[in-house]
């Protein structure tokens, strides 16, 4: 009997050229047949965005070799969307990874994140998803130590499957804080982005920004946080859901009496 | 004693020239301090976008008179950090208001919609945050018999606050279904867009897609969801977290055997 390999649909947000994609397609093509639809171009920060207002270009790319790769000058969502419904229309896709990101995706970057949109669109079309990222912003950040641990969270998901409408949110430690200690199932630290802009003026005296800031841990006691698992130098791994409805709070709305 | 009015902080996703902000605008007006700070173009489905890798403009705009308002070159979320940290620096904005976006923002639909996002970016903030949509994409749509809800329901959560990191999504039905029948507090309906690809050539023979499609409702039985209240002819309002992890699937995943 011929074992049919499952067919993984590899995308990202930092573009196809960048270091994370190519890391995780060489360890993908080891347990899988790999399909990639990712940007052409940086997408960091783009949230959930997709292109509705304008038109979306896909062009074959060489650089993978032997593994069919399209670059897309859509959103990772948009990237997703494409390759479910046109490219690879007709075929189940087995497993769905996003990344590796270069820099964290923990606690509330995860809303920002375009390696996490792309996965929670998987998770909506009810792909199992995962989105990998990394603790590192230096521009030649080291991805060699995610290595092992790539295949080994794809084979568990592909082997067990996901609570349905989730997506897991792995974050790997910086390289450079040594040995990894292990991986930890967490929740999403509760924290912000404490914006802190830059003002300046353009040739003409036009005044302009740039975002900047610093993130604030709401919680730094917290032992069950992806923050904690990273700073203590364990693989994060947060299952997130696209269902955003707080049940909590829709007691207290009812009770209070906005209803009529 | 003098009675400070509250401060409302005005923004949405159809940039500043919309109808569905001037109606918001005129409303608050009526009920506290105006400062309005949109985007300067339409960025519908731009999700929970920043803009991390580009300068952001701002321009003061005199299309609401006495109102104080401001373009900005940047996303719904930008606009929020942008009024909280630098122009409002230092003032407590007592209620976040986006929208009136021209479409429908329910079930799925809240991930991938710019309203929204500056809503729920309110939340992270911890301002009180409601983000108002229409169910209406002609382009003349009319948001008129939305005006008496507006400052009702802004009025509530200025007197009540809102469950902490929380913002709500109220949707209006279409104008042409009559008399609204009041207010429902629901949960987000589960769906899903089937995208649908119109794959066409550009005078060069190069293919390029617009993306298409038609909602899937997962559960059209249920009668709590924001998509039945729309339906029946009442204002849906879905309290909305930014917090994604999905609790249940924690224990799931430790037991499966994923830590280690």
């Amino acid at each position: 009997m011929k074992m049919t390999k499952p067919l993984i649909l590899v995308t990202n947000d930092d573009g196809i050229t960048s270091k994370g994609i190519k890391v995780l397609i060489e360890e993908m093509s080891k347990i899988g047949e790999v399909y990639v639809m990712a940007p052409d171009s940086p997408n960091s920060g783009m949230g959930h965005a997709i292109t509705v207002d304008s038109t979306i270009h896909i062009k074959k790319s060489p650089i993978f070799g032997e593994v069919e790769s399209f670059e897309c000058s859509g959103t990772p969502a948009d990237c997703v969307k494409l390759a479910k419904h046109e490219f690879l229309k007709g075929r189940k896709i087995d497993l769905l990874v996003s990344g590796i990101n270069h820099g964290l995706n923990s606690s509330i970057s995860v809303i920002y994140s375009g390696t996490m949109s792309a996965a929670i669109e998987g998770a909506i079309e009810g792909i199992p998803a995962i989105g990998f990222s990394l603790d590192d912003f230096h521009y030649d950040a080291d991805f060699e130590h995610t290595r092992p641990y790539l295949g080994q969270i794809a084979n568990f998901v592909l082997k067990n499957g996901l609570t349905k409408g989730t997506a897991l949110n792995v974050n790997f430690p910086n390289q450079k804080k040594g040995e990894i200690k292990g991986i930890k199932v967490c929740r999403q630290t509760n924290g912000y982005w404490q914006e802190e802009f830059d003002s300046r003026k353009d040739p003409h005296g036009r005044p302009y920004y740039w975002m900047g800031g610093y993130f604030v841990n709401r919680e730094p006691e917290a032992l069950d946080t992806d923050l904690w698992a990273l700073e203590n130098n364990y693989i994060s791994i947060v299952p997130c859901q696209y269902d955003l409805t707080n049940y909590a709070a829709l007691d207290s709305l009812t009770k209070g009496g906005i209803e009529s």
